[in-house]
């Protein structure tokens, strides 16, 4: 028998504890043995709940016990979440977590801790949801050379950009109708500003390529200054606006990461994930490029991806965890400039006048601007061409 | 140092042999240890090779080597894959395979065989090439319950569907430029017949539900069929046509397998799968639906996923493999008869007259022919409203 603690009843937590309830028997035969929840921590107050007789509110009750032996961390935020993990983590527990800004910002700290007592720390929950991920990166990628991830990573902005593109909407009638159905919070912007999309790239990054950057190193924008006609010209060129977090090893062994949107053509596998779905293409030299798709989001979904963690750290519990990746904290100094990136443009002008140097195929004139895709070039060299000219906007293609 | 031995210096044997070479530094990281091929083997004669002094005729000479820890079976077909597979483990060796003839053959007892000597039989690259799909459908989704499987498993079937829709070729025409680009065998049956993806399917439905199916057990329908006036019609509904391996849970606790043309609607994600790529949908009760898409076949791809194993095995060597799942062979008293189905169908008559009773939709007429959509209905149904037409095409919707 395992005693699991859950810390954090919350929307994810709460979720957790009915699936391993509802999938007792599947547990019990994939881990060999029974999994018990005998702890759930939380500082609300839970009188009459049903397992009212497991909730507790200090920690220290888990801490302190050693019959639990994995602790799920499902409290979300830095802290206690941080304090509270790599307690566990020092007193001998194994933890997981569904939690990116932890991981993002701890990461290093937390995996080497976990290394120095022998348990796993495991986080597959963090990113893409119910997507198995992290650990197809960790172990079925481990041996090839990473040469770029570029992943639709957020739910709630990829429903607004879905539901421009398919009801017409505008931006903040697409968001307003996503915190309608729940998919978009009351502050929507951790998601809309690209802010959550851009922890989970810097955890991939970190998978990738063994550095973890500080987000705030990483060049982010957001999709709040999406427009109708965007979307629409996007459509006139064969794309779907995405936004699309980028990681990639430069030819001088930098990692250049970044977050914004992007016009995404129709051969591209992300171009048709939809609505709150999830997609990440992992482009290995060896193995080619990888799609892994799904919910990235969702109370049962995340829970599924917390639940396989707990069951693998529980199969590994009687030999050996495998080694965590080992993290170094990168700064700026091996951070490429992501401006340097070539690529091909989409470019929105005033007037009828176009830069015909870089236009690559049709150009789209309506209302009084005219919108064109440029050859595959730099920044530096397009705003030369663009000089003279009212830019009103510009995303690349992925 | 790791010694291992690969059996066969064919396509794939020769890629793996070449990867590992170029992997060297990424693999010995990963491993904690030098990985070194110490033997070859293979019947044909390669006097003058640059591996020559690796490369012996007789596998006695690996069975025999206690240096020999893992055996990469990388010579397809049954015999004498089987056999010296089997013979390896019992050895005490770890084998793993690209071999999805032997893996849909022999798979429950290879893997009895592995369990028995504590080593394991792992098979990524059997199914999906280059896809991680193998390991997750084992670990990450072990304890959640897998309601369907649909997958494009057929790189050279899909190649030659996609040309039929974006160049218009008949079936044998974008055959024969499959076969001028490598992508078809001079005998295309294999593919062209979906005799390998029911192979594949039987080994995810295998994955998914513990009970390996034969393959001649399985309805199973090619490609050959298809017709240019299929591809465009599918356009005309909104859908493409492709291959569609299908294992599925009926609510009466049997298994149902098939292999079939269907028409798969835009919004589905395995509509945009298109050339050689492979995509594979899961349908989980807790994650919902999960895409895995990446390059189905070809030398360096597929050796990349023979690869992940080695190294899984390696990272694993000195505690405890995970013990390989358990299988049983099943028979047609547990499989569900496929044509039970309930799904939407395509339809073409002779004419111009169309059931009206079970049509969804618009209809299309042209050639003395008319397409239409059906609402869900199973084949009984389906068969009773089309009594009195002749039909020239019917296809189920996924």
């Amino acid at each position: 028998m395992i005693k699991i603690a859950v810390i954090g009843f919350g929307n994810i937590g709460g979720g957790l504890v009915e699936l391993m309830e509802r999938n007792k028997t599947l547990i019990a035969r994939d881990c060999g043995c029974e999994v018990d929840i005998k702890y759930i921590v939380d500082i609300r107050d839970f009188t009459g709940h049903p397992l009212e007789k497991k909730i507790v509110k200090d920690f220290n009750t888990v801490l302190g016990d050693p019959e639990v032996s994995v602790v799920a961390e499902m409290i979300g935020g830095s802290h206690p979440a941080f304090d509270f993990s790599i307690a566990a983590l020092r007193a001998g527990k194994h933890v997981v977590t569904s939690n990116k800004e932890v991981v993002a910002n701890f990461g290093e700290v937390l995996l080497k801790t976990a290394a120095e007592n022998n348990v796993a720390y495991l986080f597959e929950a963090a990113v893409g949801g119910a997507i198995p991920i992290i650990r197809p990166l960790r172990e079925s990628l481990s041996s090839d050379n990473i040469l770029a991830v570029n992943g639709i990573l957020n739910g709630t902005t990829n429903y607004i950009l879905t539901s421009m593109v398919f009801s017409g909407k505008s931006f903040d009638e697409a968001l307003s109708e996503a915190r309608a159905l729940g998919y978009a919070e009351a502050d929507p912007s951790a998601d809309v500003d690209g802010i959550d999309t851009c922890r989970k790239i810097c955890i991939l990054s970190a998978l990738a390529y063994g550095t973890i950057y500080p987000s705030e190193l990483v060049p982010t924008e957001g999709i709040r200054n999406i427009t109708p006609r965007d979307v629409s010209d996007a459509a006139g060129f064969g794309a779907s606006v995405k936004l699309i977090a980028n990681t990639r090893k430069t030819s001088d062994g930098k990692i250049m990461i970044s977050v914004a949107p992007r016009f995404v053509p129709a051969e591209n596998p992300l171009y048709n994930v939809r609505d709150v779905f999830n997609g990440i293409l992992v482009s290995g030299e060896a193995v080619g490029d990888l799609m892994f798709y799904g919910r990235g989001a969702g109370r049962i979904p995340t829970a599924g991806a917390v639940l396989a963690d707990i069951v693998e750290i529980i199969k590994h519990m009687d030999s050996k965890q495998l080694p965590p990746p080992v993290w170094v904290r990168g700064g700026s100094e091996t951070l490429a400039d992501a401006a340097s990136e070539k690529s091909r443009f989409y470019c929105r002008v005033k007037g009828r006048r176009v830069p015909d140097n870089i236009i690559s195929g049709k150009h789209i004139y309506s209302d009084g601007e005219t919108s064109f895709v440029t050859v595959e070039t730099d920044l530096a060299e397009l705003e030369k061409q663009l000089a003279g000219y009212e830019v009103t906007a510009r995303y690349r293609f992925i």
